[in-house]
């Protein structure tokens, strides 16, 4: 299913409806997400009808007498490990409400987070987030109720929370009419694979330090071919993989 | 300098200092990181003294009479650009009261973070990261107040807001006493190039899903054994550019 637009017919009415994309997040921390989910970016796609991030407090599922959702390992060791039930109870509920496009587990571990990646799934409808903690969650969530794992980078985070901010702000910003200017996604860096040439805004002269002068020519032939070059530069010294 | 110790002595006592690691966010969007440095790790490391996080508004530095941030890209072009005064005004206040390790820029074409990177940073005493926002700062910042440049992956965000937490995040805990269990996060994924082998925790069986028997064994050797094993397959499967 695409949130990009379902086309219904009738007899007589031609109907376009843009379905939003709707992101739940699973997480002990839920209050972490508070303020990323409440300004910027995702308040706005959430005010205009055009996505929706739910976060739910894994606590709120957990059948355990002292409401606890994590237990020691087996084999022994540090850290706590996240339990089965809550993580379970949480995604079968989602699940009998609506159809997702995948449920994703946050984990250094899994495929590297890029800019394909959003791109792809940022035509979702309905997906599932589940943050880990602590030391992660039981093994068998993963194997049996994860469709999809999911690391932002090669490093060690607290919790998958910020992960998840990171995927849904990268995902709902590619979502069209998010962003006030619609042209200005496509000249992100990475979405031709190629880093974004510098910019500059006034004053021309700061400190003695000027803005190159073609920038201020008014020759826009120039320009973009001044930014072109000054692209593939960037892309040659900082990310020459994404040339090949 | 490092937050590690420092040893100060006079001829009567000898006084061992941890000094925190202090961490100032410049940010145009500064309310987006209230939640995430008011709970979890970051909130308990202040609380024992080891860390600060302070967000610093860009807007309490620009002299700009209506109070603006940004400004049209030179050039002509969709989106809006930072302006020079405010970061410059606000770096150069911060300078003044205390000597930074480094001057960071979150950028997607910034050098890629990752575990080398925090830990090494983890020992650093006072940074600034600075968070883009928009299409990026006029590149006169980069070229003239920066002093290193990071990436936290190769995809596209709002704003460097999620990626300056995420580095907060990770180089806090690495910090000796924040996290709750000394050992925790030795045993974290990358920490021996490694990733970290499968956890599990009660019940034994879920669903008639098993835990690994040699788990339960009570046999500390052959944990070990299969923990290292599982954690090689897990690497050569994922990330093999690890194991080189």
């Amino acid at each position: 299913m695409s949130h990009l637009q379902k086309l219904y017919l009738n007899s007589r009415t031609k109907i376009l409806i843009f379905a939003a994309m709707r992101i739940d997040i699973i997480s002990a921390v839920p209050q972490l997400l508070d303020s990323p989910f409440s300004h910027s970016i995702i308040k706005r796609a959430a005010d205009k009808g055009l996505a929706k991030v739910i976060v739910h407090d894994l606590r709120d599922y957990t059948k355990d007498k002292h409401k606890r959702i994590d237990d020691t390992p087996f084999g022994g060791g540090a850290g706590m490990v996240m339990t089965i039930q809550p993580i379970e109870s949480c995604i079968n509920k989602l699940k009998s409400e609506r159809a997702y496009d995948e449920v994703i587990y946050m984990s250094p571990d899994g495929d590297l987070f890029n800019q394909k990646m959003a791109n792809t799934m940022s035509s979702y409808e309905n997906i599932i987030i589940l943050c880990g903690h602590y030391k992660g969650v039981d093994d068998r969530v993963r194997e049996h109720l994860i469709t999809k794992e999911i690391s932002v980078g090669d490093y060690v985070l607290t919790g998958g929370e910020l992960a998840a901010a990171i995927v849904a702000d990268s995902l709902i910003r590619l979502i069209p009419d998010v962003l006030g200017d619609e042209t200005s996604a496509l000249t992100d860096s990475f979405q031709d694979d190629l880093l974004a040439p510098p910019v500059y805004t006034r004053p021309a002269e700061y400190n003695g330090w000027k803005v190159p002068d073609v920038l201020r020519s008014g020759n826009d032939k120039l320009v973009d071919e001044w930014r072109m070059e000054k692209a593939i530069e960037r892309t040659e010294q900082r990310r020459p993989g994404l040339l090949d």
